[in-house]
């Protein structure tokens, strides 16, 4: 049975680390999760955060590159949003330092959300009356702007928090809450050196960052195997395609594997279908392992218990247009 | 100020009429729920019914027509699905005759959802494990099928109702809950004849509906005005292009006037962008009138209290696909 007690096996905290300079209130997550949710903030009104992160499912849209106006398809697979909060950066290359930078991105980005720039998307909110009020209510009186814009969706997405997995109920002392299988592959996790990685309350190495920039490792960092060309993995070159620097050259952020089972498919380009083929790939190319079948299956078994509880939340109200739409 | 105790000035039930052969069960509001805000419904992934009747919204888009897969559009707005249950049929020409027979067509449509067929959506269903108990608790063992998928989405949409518009309060005797202007409005809203049309408790005319079909009325009426042009009104043979009979040309189905201050833009083929230009628009199209600025103001005031209330609602759970994923 692995052994607990150890670094490397802690459970999700309940709560996400919050930046000094945006403090939670209920007002701000309001305004965060309107905003997330509202379709108006794309240059069809058909596309919102939660189009492409859909928080009814695993926080992604189950696609292998996300589609955004016009069927529009860029050439990256959607993270989950849920525990994004653990992220020591944002994107699968870090390019983003937090939440707050990451969320000005997709509303101009013109395969995502599509407004021609910032300005018209603060046009947009401002022309929605409802609003103001909501902005007033988070960030004081003339609060409309792009920054207060992202620090609510960050504070909304700081809540987005999925505790209470099978294995955070073990690691807290629940010897029942994992299966004899679960709990075989927890070992074969820890063994083959996943953990070396995938480390910490998130499996996303946050705790191993040094930089603050997060955990970044090469991938494919074995390339002499058959997986690297069947899918694709040298096209995109990682954080060196964001920094010009050599050195970033196939360096990526280590992703999160809280939920995994249910953000299908995988890799940053989407391009692997299935979770026991995602954990073929990974001892091959990360490790240049072969693992059994039973093996692969013991660990997927492992990977599903770190599915936690979605916390029930209500719909939104969109604030309204009377008489009117902002919809070109 | 305008009579009450008439028949035309009802109240919104706070229940809808439900079909002997689909009662109401929580477990089936709950399917349904789920089945409408699932975007895996669609060739895509991305197209759930929420996409173009977002229930946070005004049961809407706010777009002129609606937005499918790859951006698809076709030539008719989307009708709010608030209250759709207290229509006599569904769509702008009542071709569907109940919510339960309307639910099985967007699925297909190819500007909409765009499935191959209905067998391929019920595929898409089953290959979902979590829903299969979901039908089970809603319809008993054995019961996925495209009928049921419909009675579930039909049962959700008789719940979304939203009652206590300040409207409805005046008509229950709150004399204070409409405003001066609001009365001027009810009060020319009658005496122009906008209530030969829209009727009852939902202003919809279904009270007048003969057939079990809707009250069915030709627009544009009168065409000899500017807007029959500028609107492009005759383009669209309304229930002739379902029926292929001549006495069907151009014959609408009169829709709700429920929140309709939260669903510009106006008419079947959303050419109308605002509500006061709407309200001019019906008084010549359909009673060959003008009327003066302050009567289409206050029209429209009066309108804005048909603007009811919209029960809190919890986000569904989409049940997951774990390991896997369903979309191609
Ligand atoms: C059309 C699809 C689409 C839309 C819309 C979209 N995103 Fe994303 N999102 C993506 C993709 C794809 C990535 C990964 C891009 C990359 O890493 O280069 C991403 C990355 C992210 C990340 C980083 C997560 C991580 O683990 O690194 C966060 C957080 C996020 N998005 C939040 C949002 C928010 C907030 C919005 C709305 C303001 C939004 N997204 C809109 C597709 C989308
Ligand atoms: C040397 C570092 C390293 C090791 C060791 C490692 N991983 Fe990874 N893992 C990564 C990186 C980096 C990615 C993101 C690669 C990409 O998509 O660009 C990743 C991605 C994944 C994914 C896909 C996540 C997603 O959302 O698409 C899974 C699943 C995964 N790892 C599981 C494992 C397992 C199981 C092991 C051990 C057999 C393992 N990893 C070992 C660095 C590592
Ligand atoms: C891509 C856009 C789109 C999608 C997706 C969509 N609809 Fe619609 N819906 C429309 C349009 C447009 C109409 C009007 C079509 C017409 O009248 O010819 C309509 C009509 C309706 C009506 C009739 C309302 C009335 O007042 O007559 C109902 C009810 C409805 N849809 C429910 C649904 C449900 C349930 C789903 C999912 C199973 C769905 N819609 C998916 C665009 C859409
Ligand atoms: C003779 C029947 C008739 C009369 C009288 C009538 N309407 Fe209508 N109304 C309709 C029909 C039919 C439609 C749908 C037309 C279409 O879009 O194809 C409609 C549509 C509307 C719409 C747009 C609804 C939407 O969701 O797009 C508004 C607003 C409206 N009517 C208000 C009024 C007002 C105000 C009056 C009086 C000044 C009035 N109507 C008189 C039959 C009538
Ligand atoms: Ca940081
Ligand atoms: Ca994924
Ligand atoms: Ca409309
Ligand atoms: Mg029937």
């Amino acid at each position: 049975l692995p052994t607990l007690g150890q670094a490397e096996w802690q459970a999700l905290p309940e709560q996400a680390p919050v930046p000094a300079d945006n403090p939670m209130s209920a007002a701000k997550i309001e305004l965060g999760k309107t905003l997330y949710f509202d379709p108006r903030l794309s240059s069809t009104g058909t596309v919102s955060c939660n189009s492409c992160h859909n928080v009814m499912l695993g926080g992604d849209d189950n696609r292998d590159v996300s589609m955004g106006v016009h069927g529009k398809t860029g050439n990256r697979n959607a993270p989950t949003v849920w525990n994004s909060a653990f992220n020591a950066s944002q994107f699968w290359d870090g390019r983003a330092a937090d939440l707050e930078e990451q969320a000005k991105g997709p509303v101009t980005n013109p395969v995502e959300m599509a407004m021609k720039d910032l300005d018209t998307a603060i046009e947009a909110i401002r022309a929605i009356p409802g609003y103001e009020p909501m902005f007033t209510q988070a960030f004081g009186p003339d609060s409309v702007s792009e920054d207060n814009m992202a620090r609510a969706i960050a504070a909304y997405e700081r809540t987005l928090i999925t505790p209470n997995s099978p294995y955070d109920r073990y690691v807290k002392g629940d010897r029942e809450a994992l299966t004899a299988q679960q709990l075989r592959g927890m070992e074969a996790f820890k063994q083959a050196g996943c953990v070396s990685c995938h480390s910490g309350p998130a499996f996303n190495g946050a705790d191993l960052a040094r930089d603050g920039g997060g955990l970044f490792m090469k991938f494919p960092l074995f390339t002499d195997n058959p997986y690297v060309e069947r899918y694709d993995f040298m096209a995109d070159q990682g954080r060196a395609e964001a920094t010009g620097k050599a050195a970033d050259e196939y360096m990526w952020k280590v992703p999160t594997l809280r939920n995994v089972a249910l953000t299908a498919p995988y890799f940053h380009n989407g391009s692997v279908k299935t979770l026991d083929e995602a954990v073929r790939v990974m001892a091959k190319t990360q490790l240049n392992q072969e693992l059994s079948e039973q093996q692969v299956e013991d660990i997927v078994a492992f990977l599903g218990a770190l599915t936690g509880e979605f916390p029930e939340q209500s719909l939104p109200r969109l604030p309204g247009t009377p008489g009117f739409t902002i919809i070109q």
